[in-house]
């Protein structure tokens, strides 16, 4: 039975159980959003490892997407990224592998990996079709989903499949025309084999083929969003809604057959429509939980995307999103290296704490007031082990400063907390 | 006649003629907003430079602080930083000076920026109270107000005064009890003094003298926010908001008296506050110009405040805040440095123009759009030229991949760009 076939029956799982511990929150709250579809535990019991929870309730979480290219095809390089984005505080991470040996990667992965581990299988298929028949348009249903069962029975944990990309949703997007056209990768592989078998997306046409496979797992669909918006114009288009719809639609027979989902959504959107896209998947979705990517509040600074996506991340998650895919330095330029992936994570990691304070989050905003009290209280190294990242911190004060300062080198002794100190003498000082 | 009388008047000066052109605005519309006190033109006319506005249908204008310590006395590095940050965007820069020559600092930062500069002389007034007295609380009114006319004559555009920090509020502070009590430093310093003597605050008292210097010199008033809060726990609170009811009085007074105004906020705001604080400032103030200083949405990201204020910065920006103090990386934890200079414009040009583009200025939404036009086109020359940090951009795509590819090492051939084009003829893909 899947977690979710289990809550129905009210039966409160180990992984039920460690997920509340870990959230701080009550095993029989968490139960009924599991049972209800609004939260889900992506945990392969294949691999034995700490479960984790996204949706309702929980602390918003952050994805990081590793994997090799063809122009980096080393994985030794990629298990670093691993343990670089795990130390930052990543919940999961991606496997994404286009290049080298794709299958000893997501092993590896797996193998190393203390979070959570999704795929996008349709990566794998387009690639194995090129490299064995010559053409990603020679792969076939069977192609595909072999590959999606293989991710399964191996012990992934949630995979990414374009199941709502359609030839109707296709027909919107080129009836209303837009600047970038499609940027998901799977789903512009799943576009150009449609368009050019002229047959509609497996994926949606063999659904029930997939639920089964993801029920016999229990492993958790992120169903993609492939015409998710590549830039401010084309946001909430008819082609974005319209898929989201058809994802609506299959949430619901996702359910019908025991199997946990999850909704992926944008990309590039105006700040403006942040919080119409979130509550306008909550309703259409009934509530499943909402992966965002990003979303990027402007198409204006490659370089620092994860700042762009920090901005729209945190008012996505403040207004319900449950999971921020993180948007690294490198994004639009190219693939990210060690630095890129840590400074992605932790400015996905701000962007989910910011809007977990503002979601009463249990625990967010203690956090941030022990800060503050070490920072009244001009406690340094209480300060460095409450910060998001200790080792910044520390390098920081101690690059600035010399060891025997009391307050920093921006103020020394014009410090406003010394000054303070002296003539008000607060109540909460001592705390 | 200051800018102020000179619209009231319906004259058209030469600034806001610059002004106007460099927005793409009509003068008439700038006049009109300049005249009802809802933007500004900090301009002092000592000084020969460009104009620029700050205010309502204008850009959102971010600001760089610089300047001398205690512990960084040397003029020359902070005028290193001058030049990064006018050339990552900043529309106006700060000297806070408080080491070495601070007056040989502020006329060598005149001499050279090209942005309007602005100070916070109680600084000023302070180190030398200390310096010749002894002691900060030897500090005179003569002697804060003579550091003001002397900014004001050797061409500063606007100053910080914190005249809204009373007794008053001060006791409202203490009766409610704050974690982190007065942070700003400016605040602080008046705070002790006022204890000390028991009395209240000369900027507050003798504000008419005050206003005459303004008016004398065109020099525009930033009404500073002493009270503003330190951490999350603090935000909204009944001290902060007393001190802004009081702004609000003073706003009003200066426009009785011809003189432009601005007013600071806050600080350190949980996300769902940031609206409510715009707002009531442009309730209580009368639409004047809203001068923000982040606002950081969590307290526990040092080394990474850049980030969080920059998702306050957007989010204040888009509901109506006009100008973004920026936060660099080294927030809390010691003087920037040239690289934290620039991390810290550029985060805060991004929340400006993401803000600016629901905010509907001028061109904002057709930068975005080009750069989109350029992604699809795979034209790498334009989308580095648009991009906010070309230098950044080129540096990134030129060291992961090679200069023959058309995409680039994240997809590869698997470019979603490249696959959709061969299949999807769009309308707009020749843009």
């Amino acid at each position: 039975m899947t977690q979710l076939e289990q809550a129905r029956k009210g039966i409160i799982t180990p992984e039920m159980r460690a997920v509340a511990e870990a959230e701080g929150v009550a095993a029989e709250a968490l139960l009924a959003s599991v049972a209800a579809g609004e939260a889900v535990i992506p945990y392969n019991p294949v691999r034995q490892r700490r479960a984790a929870g996204i949706g309702k309730g929980l602390a918003t979480k952050v994805n990081a997407n590793i994997g090799t290219s063809e122009a980096y095809p080393d994985i030794e390089k990629e298990l670093v990224k691993l343990e670089i984005a795990v130390k930052a505080g990543a919940d999961a991470v991606m496997d994404l592998s286009t290049g080298g040996d794709i299958n000893m990667s997501r092993r590896r992965i797996l193998e190393r990996s203390p979070v959570m581990v999704g795929t996008v299988p349709m990566y794998q298929a387009t690639v194995e079709a090129m490299e064995s028949k010559g053409s990603m348009l020679a792969m076939t249903a069977d192609d595909l989903f072999g590959v999606i069962e293989q991710h399964a029975r191996e012990g992934v944990d949630f995979i990414t499949v374009h199941c709502g990309l359609t030839l109707e949703s296709i027909q919107r997007l080129t009836r209303e025309g837009r600047v970038t056209d499609i940027v998901s990768r799977g789903g512009s592989f799943l576009t150009g084999w449609m368009l050019h078998h002229d047959m509609d997306n497996p994926l949606y046409t063999q659904y029930d083929r997939l639920l089964e496979i993801a029920r016999k797992y229990d492993i958790t669909l992120s169903l993609g969003d492939g015409l998710r918006p590549g830039c401010l114009a084309d946001a909430t288009d008819r082609a974005q809604v319209q898929e989201l719809i058809i994802l609506g639609e299959l949430v619901q027979r996702a359910w019908e057959q025991g199997v946990q989902v999850m909704v992926e959504g944008p990309g590039h959107v105006p700040m403006d429509q942040i919080e119409a896209n979130i509550l306008l998947q909550k309703r259409l979705c009934q509530g499943t939980p909402f992966y965002v990517l990003g979303p990027l509040v402007t198409d204006i600074a490659p370089g620092y995307d994860h700042i762009t996506s920090a901005i729209g991340g945190a008012i996505a998650a403040a207004a319900g999103a449950d999971f921020l895919c993180y948007v690294t330095p490198a994004e639009h330029l190219g693939l990210p290296d060690a630095a890129d992936v840590k400074d992605g994570v932790i400015a996905a990691k701000i962007a989910a704490h910011a809007a977990d304070i503002v979601k009463n989050v249990k625990g967010a905003r203690e956090r941030d007031r022990k800060m503050a009290e070490a920072r009244k209280a001009l406690d340094w190294e209480a300060q460095i082990a409450l910060s998001i990242d200790p080792e910044r911190s520390l390098k920081y004060r101690s690059s600035k400063n010399r060891d025997t300062e009391e307050a920093c080198t921006m103020c020394g002794k014009y410090c406003a907390m010394k000054i303070v100190s002296q003539y008000l003498g607060s109540p909460r000082q001592e705390c």
